[in-house]
């Protein structure tokens, strides 16, 4: 055997059930207390045994209780995670010691209703700075986990139940063949706002049935996330619950080792880098009130970090987004966000392209292609190029634009 | 003579003609090419003999060819300025090697057209990525030479001619007498988007009569609008053109030494940052589409320029600025924002204050307070406070709340 296998790309996920060993189950526990019994927002993610986890979290100094506690659980324990259990419709951020009384309750409290003797990590999404309803998280677990099933449907209640201002669920599922056996990484994520991941992201849930230790799961979600979560930004505000946890069994049989250059390490690292892709798109393409999804390319700068700083100006520019939402091909608001970006740029260097249209070449507008640019910018997905040509260096971050309905959503919580 | 004099705040400024020995012209010379004759976009602003001057500009990378060119000139030429030509409605920024020609020819052609020997600073501000449409600004040149007046309507319509999406013109005057003998120093200035100065921003234009050399007053400058403009934001958006000029024609007969201690020194530094800081204030109050004046005060850092970090956070952040145009007191928006700020925000240790109002108190939020809140958020102008309790270290950040108004203003040019 002598060629990495190939990874496939389920082309109708279901959710974590995709992946063999796990049961889920996403309830109604009205956390908003807004007497919704209807709307999903507690769910349970169970491993048939306890298994190694890793988890990569948000770099905001504030970060949530939950967050602070599924540390300290993955430094003592890593290698026995019993599940997750996660809330939506409430952060429990900036709540103080009370915070984390709560989230470690969650931990608690899953544990004994589902009666594994191992720890569940906690994670919650929603308005930051109120504590959490207790009662109804305590009648959430109970409910949730006397219902925790494999099949599809409690797949997609799990995938719903994570949602806060998302309009839609987002699953994503690779498979790949070693050894006659079958690899599974399964995966779900939530968005939609307050996203500019920062070495992680919103939350987002994946299972696999390889077998591995977690110091090796933490590595290969850790480069997974710096190539897919952390490359998308809607509204440039880093929130305080980014978490992406990967749960692995071990069901499938198939043991992971750590050579980078053993073909099941590239195959199941492609799969967990292909989930991550797939469901950072989806939550881009979810972003809260967009109209445009823009895939920005920089090249030509200096290094890897310079162009980001590039990627970043120009995609969290306000002036650029309006601009992308009105139609309006005004490439002068990208060449200005790059300037102060302050990584050299040079006026007669630049080039920028829409789609494969050029609009700047070397730093003269190609005005006879106006009508072409246009028509490329009133798309709802289009490519943006900016070429600084000074050197290598290279980055891509999905972005959008900014409509009135996104300063109108969140003028209130 | 043992204390500094009092500098005072003309309640009514005319401009830049409230100080002597300048004349001014703002005409109508359609550089938008759309026909409208009666938009004054063209200003002349002459030193009835040249005179040293200053200038603090933007640090983005893409500078225009106006900036490029006023620094050559000032490297140069620093203490025999003969005035300054502007237009409005075109920023000349992004224009090649051409749009530098094209900045020459302004200056030289207002030399020719004044009769003046000394060389002409040039600014432009508007759409980046356009030739200067160069017929128009040579005709509207001759005409403001001839137009050349130390009336007050003429000092108007230059504060009118720099306008872009500005609403309103924007003027200040400080005067202070010393040895029997007053000096002014007046300045207009201009907004009203792309607006996130780093040590210069925007248009302004300050005048005054003191005796000095060019280098003392870039000093008395660069400190004045680090303390001003450099403290607003209105979208975070660093422009290509953002300058401030500053010309000294020493009509008054006063010389300013170089000693801080001075006490003309200490007044007329006190006078020029009165001038910049008001002229901010305008330029935030004038904001695109803004609703509310935000003074946002970050003390209890490690440093002041952890402050400053923080501040630009949160003054920038989305999130917050879409909660403040909807009256929502949602601080844990601005503790998020705080937070990835990444300075080492203690949650436990945080303190945010509506005007006088506790909102958070070491972390713990005051909600038996919030009716307050609620009302202090709803006023057009309040101070938010944030005390991160670290240190000594402070930043004050005027910023403005974000309306969907911005959006479709922004939309297209």
């Amino acid at each position: 055997m002598s060629t990495t296998p190939t990874v496939e790309i389920l082309a109708t996920p279901t959710g974590l059930v995709d992946c063999p060993g796990f049961k889920v189950s996403g309830i109604a526990a009205d956390i908003r207390e807004t007497g919704d019994r209807n709307r999903l927002d507690l769910a349970l993610i169970v491993a048939d045994t306890p298994c190694p986890a890793a988890g990569v979290f948000t770099l905001n100094d504030l970060c949530a209780a939950p967050v602070q506690l599924c540390k300290i659980i993955l430094e003592n324990s890593a290698e026995c995670i019993a599940g997750i259990v996660v809330n939506s419709g409430n952060a429990n951020a900036a709540t103080g010691e009370q915070g984390l009384l709560d989230a470690k309750q969650m931990s608690t409290f899953a544990q004994s209703q589902t009666g594994i003797g191992s720890p569940f990590l906690v994670c919650s999404t929603g308005r930051i700075g109120r504590k959490l309803p207790m009662m109804r998280i305590d009648a959430g677990i109970s409910d949730a986990a006397q219902k925790l099933s494999s099949g599809t449907t409690a797949s997609q209640q799990v995938a719903d139940a994570i949602l806060t201002s998302d309009t839609r669920n987002k699953c994503a599922t690779a498979q790949f063949e070693i050894e006659g056996k079958k690899i599974t990484v399964a995966g779900i994520a939530k968005g939609a706002g307050m996203i500019e991941p920062n070495m992680a992201t919103m939350l987002a849930f994946l299972v696999t049935d390889i077998q591995a230790e977690a110091a090796l799961l933490k590595t290969i979600l850790k480069n997974a996330c710096d190539q897919s979560f952390n490359c998308i930004s809607i509204d440039g505000d880093m929130s305080t619950n980014d978490s992406v946890l990967l749960m692995a069994n071990g069901h499938s049989g198939v043991t992971l080792n750590n050579s980078t250059e053993n073909l099941i390490y590239k195959a199941f690292a492609s799969a967990v880098l292909e989930v991550c892709a797939q469901l950072a798109e989806k939550i881009v393409g979810d972003g809260e009130k967009i109209t445009k999804l823009v895939e920005l390319k920089v090249e030509g700068c200096l290094s890897n970090a310079d162009a980001e700083k590039v990627a970043r100006a120009v995609g969290n520019s306000l002036l650029v987004k309006t601009s992308w939402y009105g139609n309006d091909p005004n490439w002068g608001r990208l060449a200005d966000a790059a300037g102060y970006a302050r990584v050299g740029l040079k006026a007669d260097s630049l080039d920028i392209r829409y789609n494969d249209c050029p609009a700047l070449v070397k730093g003269v507008p190609q005005d006879d292609k106006i009508q072409e640019w246009q028509s490329v910018v009133s798309e709802p997905r289009f490519t943006v190029t900016m070429n600084l040509n000074l050197g290598a260096g290279h980055y891509r971050l999905l972005t959008t634009d900014l409509s009135e309905a996104y300063v109108d959503f969140n003028k209130s919580e």
